[in-house]
């Protein structure tokens, strides 16, 4: 039996994780994961994650390798992962709070981490009327509408190669550089629920959800856009917006080299 | 200070509450406004609702009144028991899973439950495609397409005055008799969303789940509706269907005499 390197793509709602990674004592995504994994092989199993989303951060896309030396087919890795999941209950409808989207033999040098070239981050604000206590834990509530065009045109100002250190916040791992690129912002409205999507080479610590409290705070009118480059360039996390919470972030996808 | 009458109109996330109906050391959404309301008004308080739903049920319009001795307005009520309900926090887009949505003085011998004259639940089903782990608590997901026309043919089998006892899981409170009135029972899809919208004067233990298990059964083609009627003048439980579950069930509105 060959050692197989498997990719997973794979699904969570974050409500009831204490974020992706591994510890002690605390329910995670990588844990649970691991858990169920080791399980199915019958053997100890560590996995590798694109990005260590924070407790109640969703993931659409996550994906993540781990190394496999037990023979179950790769096809036949989510249907099995997924009825671990769900609590391996034959309960109708029993769905578990991370889904297994699919299992994919690649090289053995394949990084779900080292390979990410990029990823697409998807953030939600419910803005205006009453808030909808069914999406309390998968939006950011806003009560007051949002000038959309002027967030629109501070998004323009924040797309681009910068030192986005303002964005970043404490806590995070260490960076060699607080250079990152972000090809695209865009901005959906439907109905009363707006929807930005975020695509970069890759996300300081804590990014997207302040570089949404700061378009929010554009889109409520207590900044301007014209001030978006200078509070760039100061390089002073004071400076920019607050950390939008994280129940409405979602990781939507992952690309690789 | 005279004694007020108040009927407050609630929606609930039943997702983690073990049901209306206040119980010692269990969270209910009885027990956890009646804990909110007696700090607000400072003087223990208790609460008659319309329904008392079960574990996993959600409400968008539980009815409940109170007897209310505090000189609080009547108008600031939902306001201040959000507030508590949202824990108190003032953390960003914080909402509790109990929402006040109405505070209304009603005459002093109204009673949510005994003057109730009808109720509407809806009941959503995910049917088709991959499961949604975001809709995991708030709808059935059934696997395959359900054959719609089939579904509102034996649905109008159902409607009318009839002795519903098929329909009645054990363990409910006695009943006088099993006769019922449905009014209507409306199907509506919206893509993979399919919402039951059940109206009645009044349902027996778990009525409106073994009816959606029963017109699920013959949207699967399990059972026929030609079947429907000796299923319901059997008057016996194991000839209906099994018991949707609590997730995809919501009291939508309650009607007054």
């Amino acid at each position: 039996m060959t050692t197989r390197n498997i990719l997973l793509g794979i699904a969570y709602d974050g409500t009831n994780f204490c974020g992706w990674q591994r510890q002690p004592r605390e329910r995670t995504v990588q844990g649970t994961i691991e858990e169920a994994l080791s399980t199915l092989c019958r053997a100890p199993i560590q996995i590798h994650g694109t990005s260590r989303t924070d407790a109640g951060v969703h993931a659409l896309g996550q994906q993540a390798t781990f190394s496999l030396d037990s023979g179950i087919p790769t096809e036949r890795i989510p249907l099995a992962l997924n009825h671990l999941l769900a609590g391996g209950q034959r309960v109708i409808g029993a769905i578990g709070d991370i889904r297994i989207l699919s299992a994919t033999e690649v090289p053995a040098s394949f990084h779900a981490r080292f390979d990410a070239k990029g990823k697409r981050y998807h953030y939600r604000i419910h803005t205006g009327g009453e808030p909808d206590l069914f999406q309390r834990n998968y939006c950011y509530y806003v009560e007051k509408e949002l000038d959309l065009a002027a967030m629109k045109q501070a998004a323009g100002m924040i797309v681009g190669t910068r030192d986005f250190k303002c964005f970043q916040a404490a806590g995070g791992q260490e960076q060699k550089t607080t250079v990152r690129t972000i090809h695209h912002i865009e901005l959906q409205q439907e109905g009363s629920l707006l929807t930005l999507k975020v695509t970069g080479d890759g996300f300081l610590y804590n990014m997207v959800r302040i570089l949404t409290g700061t378009l929010v705070e554009v889109g409520l009118g207590r900044r301007t856009p014209a001030g978006i480059p200078d509070m760039i360039s100061s390089l002073d996390r004071a400076r920019a917006g607050h950390t939008a919470p994280p129940q409405g972030l979602y990781l939507a996808e992952v690309f690789f080299k």
